[in-house]
């Protein structure tokens, strides 16, 4: 019966992963997860250089079989030759799939009615795929029997955080290889030996130093490290690839309508969306008007500060065009409150804790506030900036007969404002004549 | 011996205001405010018209003295014309003070050091004006002898209750009158008519409803009301006063660098500035480069939401730059902590309680975070759009080679970060144990 | 299809109360809500002296007709002499409902669920029933046409406030009579006169001044007032009415188990109990052995210190077995969340906003955290002291091999530790030698 | 002139222990702790079985010299034996500093007048000592020129947290090394072996497994591990040391005064004593009188639950009563404000983080609401319970005529209360009509 009842908690996000009826006996305990040998491992694979080395490295290190996993995340990369590059080397189980709808749905859109924004800046756009990619990789473990997975990212970095806090909330005995915590290929001429040496292609432009480190999705790109590492300064045009400058867009501005139900964007212009296609028409429009754009210094969860460029085109125009329907469906009491709790939330997400169950009761608080927050946000793009031209709902709280500063026929009498007035004051009356009463 | 610690909390803005020592004996008690007959009573005045029909109504109705009192905030009015019309209605105590340097020193700045934003998008103009006029009507009060104080503001907004909260604070026996809220001049063809009668000029402006009223100070102009009355229409952009729009501004770029020092902007490219000759230059900056305009629908405290518009140049900028020197001067904890605590903070600015000790320990705690909020951040203005171009500080806590993600020489053991990840893991690893365990 | 989805929403508490099919016609707007004369009104009558003499006022001053309205919320008085009482005014009308399991199993567990406690130690005893009480007499209004309502609170307490604002919330038309307010019948011997000219039956205990006001309910009784007034004072032994003296207590413990399912009491010593019946359960525990006596001055929502004196018997015990079992079977992540907005939670439950969409919104959150607190706590009382002597959960997140200091097989690696604290002091380390650099 | 201000934030706490004028210039860097020898280390030392095996272990394994120190926390031993032991082991440096009133004034004051409370329960006893510690450590450091500290917290706990992030905060460059996580004496047995090996006095009582371990100082005394490990059996009565249980406890209560001032105590029955003094006081009352045991299970920063019993006498006096001063003295707004705070609070110093901008940002604002925190508390203690018979104050902000029900002469308008309630009700009637509207 208790078991009954438990398939409630896993629903949400966690719940497939989480789950399977096959795969419960076996995550019996968190001590299992203890060292021992590999059998299978399912790698977090892109088909580029880096993951290619990761992969001929996890074969020859823990002599196991790797199954490997590319996800189409919007990233903007052809995804079959990682299939060719994968079979090459032995691989015979792999994974390429298109999560692109699931990424916008049950990620970003989530992210987005809860107007996450890390240190009043960051839009979070890497941190929010991670999850997914942790959890289909646990998906495919489950499916094919593996006892591990691995990722390709740094020891420095929030993303092994991300990765490897959602592998082990989503199963808690799943053994966890991160190549680049543990190898001592540590430079990038190492990096490059070791691939010759294993027959793996190196593309001439992978020879050298790298400017930037970049992670695209659907949401957006960033750029990290190298070039970008001194931040008094500001990086070079050529590097942006999702939008024009805002000097180099066009002289007229784009105006349209973007409609929003249950605090999620459905249509452009009357025209009814899925997440992705509506998340990919935003991107278009916002980086053809020079929007989304934001250089920063952040602070990271490992310890130290680093600085990231961010282009989040469709992402920017989402959050001002949300902030603004909700200006006129959400009340105060339920829109303050949500904005009291955005920082921890963004702090959640920035962290790495989306399958976390502080995550999940926010997102409750959250949803409960986007019920009626319904309607459509007129927007205009011009050169950079992201202006709402208009805002309109059938759930609308504003009343312009009760805001207005002239006769309402007695909806709101102004006398009662003396009497609001007098009780919030008495307090601090009380408060004043308390402190001189001695003097 | 206990009067003497008292002093230490009078401290801080409210001091002046509220202790000064002639006047301690009188406000004995809030008792004492209970109606009565009104002696004296200080009028915030603009010299405008609808504050001359309140100065001659409260010689009418109260048959008492009015002193007038007229704050140059930066609203860019001349204000010796007031002088004149009090005179010409009798008036013998006339106050026209300068009180733009303690404005922007001690309202804006503070404000500004926590990056308080109501309802993500407003950044508090009029809000953060009423208090510093409700201390210094006050203190007029304590100095004249008046037993009372009168605003021109309408029982439907907010600032009644900035104004009066104000009041309240500083001298809890004070009489509060508000014309709004008592007479029945409730209508223009009225208030006209009223004026008219008692020989108040009346401009032909001002014979016709208004299309929209306006607030102005050094730190912006607001626009509500009438034309405005629609949030699914865009205002017309003829009512703008403080800036182009992003489309009329200049082609090329404005760059410049603004430095900070424990919080407080003081130079522009190494200019030393007093703190409204700061602002001032910023917004003239942000005005001719159409920065600082925002529409939207707020939640008043008074229980409706009203759609405001707004022009904050140089707030607009400050804001962006303000944050740009924090990420890199301010650790995670604090940075994270005032994020947190800002959207009450800024509640409590657009509440219309600065003067209250929850705001007073707010203001503790940001304060305390700005002692080394100190450098210079590059900032780009262009269409609309405020850039940061780079940031640095002597107390910069970024470290390009703990950052980076190539050697650096042991000062980060990457082998840490597993450590750290398994153990931020681990409760989540316990909860997937235990909730799957019965199933 | 919009309408189809609002449903959703109304769901919860508001549900009935606000949108019976026949009424929502009638609802039509706030404007309608002035005044105008009274048809009929629904009065919550407790059949006592004060609100008898309320019944027979509204009769007089609005000539309108009066529908009594009498709860069983646990108060522990027989409610037929009530009916015989408004028999005799005249009532035609008279309802008389018993709301206990309503109130514990919609209110009273709720808020336990959330540990409510305004200003670290009331247990909101009196404000968690008057929602109830709105929402029935709204619910009667609809059903018998009534366009007003009216109670018994006075013009200085919160009790006012909590009946209004849930009246307002649930039907936004209704007209609010507060007699209190408008009448002048301000002194106790005014309204003995009035009784007597109007043959209300004066009891002689109600001849002269009560020594203090009570409120009373299946959660508390309350005690303010006149011989409470010095908070320098102690309440005498005799005014006590629902718990023995911890010195009048059996020197014998009482030990029992209490079981709880989603964070819900549901049963003691094995035996399932229904909400109020659980709750009279404890009530007969605590009391007998001298648990949830609260002496305490609390800040009232409309301005002023009060002091107030509690009984809760039944209510202490289980916030403290709450707490208990939410120790072993809440992850810290959701537990500290829950802590952090729990005085929100309080504060709006003591201010009288039940039904408001942020309180429904923290509801949620904390429900959210609620699916697995199930288990069982073994609590003892002994004069006054509520010990617990354990907790036991099928979903105990508890693990004594891995929080054992000794050897637990791997499970946990020590070395990890160092790695976490590494990570968690680099940004401190970088802090410590940044400010120390430029001495 | 920039060093010059830093002084200003290095004041508070950290300051000595950080900034000595000759250990300057030898803090350069972060980089600097990478590994390499050790020269000398400095030592907690608390003369027991275990930090003596350290002692012995830190020789032997490093070849350094070892500096110990002894500190008095109040913990109730004698430390003179220490100096013996360490001489014996050819220790050169020895301190033995008396930190009582250091410890209960800079640090459990604070504490307490933020109410600090983890978990709802549990008054840090443990927690709120490690920083002191920490940063003697460091002082001695400095002072003798040693590059390392070491501690005996082992690999599991919270302590070795709060120690190194301590240390890491005030000497970011120091060398830390925790044996405990280090070593291979991972069994009791093997500890003995190793303490016989090298001529370590093994007390018999210390041979066996200990049925738990136990932290003392002035503010507490815990008990976790062995005999505690399951939650749903009650320690056995036998264990506890600092308070009788309340069935012992007398059966006449005692009654006390204790006097306030800016929130800390300051006097027991009008007797005026240092903080230590008061501490030992108020342990002595509680301690007779069955007051300040708790019992619970608490979620450790490390990542698991753990069970920990404690005994709190003083401690829980002073919280209590502390309450009690403030709910007379404290404005709504502050206590408020402070209240939200206060879960924040507890959790940076359960985890560790005493020396961090966050809690001393917290404590600007805390300590801001205390400054008119002065006043007298009556209380009784009885077999268990504290309770408040009166609380008074020259600043109190409880005005009787104003809270009565009865007539005050004009000081509060109850007509005001109807103003209040509809504008504190208007969103929630806009609320209502928007939701109906479309039905």
């Amino acid at each position: 019966m208790l078991g009954l009842k438990l398939n409630q908690r896993t629903a949400a996000s966690r719940a497939k992963a989480a789950v399977p009826a096959r795969g419960r006996k076996a995550c019996v305990s968190v001590r299992a997860a203890a060292s021992g040998k590999v059998k299978k491992v399912v790698l977090a694979y892109s088909g580029g250089l880096d993951t290619s080395i990761i992969l001929k490295w996890l074969q020859d290190t823990y002599g196991c079989e790797v199954v490997t996993f590319t996800a189409d995340l919007g990233q903007g990369e052809e995804l079959e030759p990682a299939r060719a590059k994968a079979e090459k080397m032995g691989v015979k189980q792999i994974f390429i799939d298109d999560l692109r709808e699931e990424f916008v749905r049950d990620y970003v859109f989530p992210m987005f009615r809860a107007n996450a924004l890390y240190e009043g800046t960051y839009l979070l756009g890497t941190s929010i795929a991670r999850p997914l990619i942790a959890k289909r990789q646990i998906e495919i473990a489950k499916e094919v029997g593996a006892d591990a997975v691995s990722h390709g990212a740094t020891g420095k970095g929030n993303d092994q955080v991300r990765f490897e806090v959602g592998y082990y909330s989503l199963k808690p005995d799943i053994k966890v290889i991160a190549p680049w915590r543990e190898w001592d290929l540590l430079s990038r001429t190492k990096l490059i030996e070791y691939a010759e040496q294993n027959g793996i292609p190196v593309p001439s432009t992978k020879r050298g130093e790298p400017p930037f480190s970049m992670d695209a999705n659907l949401l957006h790109i960033s750029y990290e490290g190298n070039a970008l590492e001194d931040p008094w300064v500001s990086p070079d045009e050529s590097m942006f690839t999702r939008s024009v400058s805002p000097e180099k867009a066009p002289d007229q501005p784009t105006v349209f309508e973007l409609a929003f139900e249950k605090g999620n964007p459905v249509a452009v212009d009357g025209v009814a969306m899925s997440p992705a296609q509506l998340l990919t028409k935003l991107n278009e429009l916002g980086g053809a008007n020079g929007v989304g754009r934001v250089d920063l210094v952040e602070s990271r969860f490992v310890g130290m500060k680093s600085r990231g460029v961010y282009e989040t085109p469709g992402g920017t125009i989402l959050q001002v065009a949300h902030r603004a329907i909700e200006s006129i469906t959400l009340d105060r009491g339920e829109l303050h409150m949500k904005d009291d709790m955005m920082p921890r939330y963004a702090e959640l997400v920035y962290n790495g804790f989306w399958f976390s169950p502080e995550r999940e009761a926010l997102q409750a608080l959250v949803d409960k506030t986007q019920e009626y927050c319904t309607g459509t946000v007129k927007v205009k793009l011009y050169k950079g900036n992201v202006t709402v031209l208009g805002r309109k709902s059938p759930f609308s709280l504003y009343d312009k007969v009760i805001a207005s500063f002239e006769d309402d026929k007695g909806l709101y009498n102004q006398a009662d404002a003396g009497g609001f007035i007098k009780l919030q004051a008495l307090r601090l009356r009380t408060l004043g004549v308390n402190r001189y009463k001695l003097l």
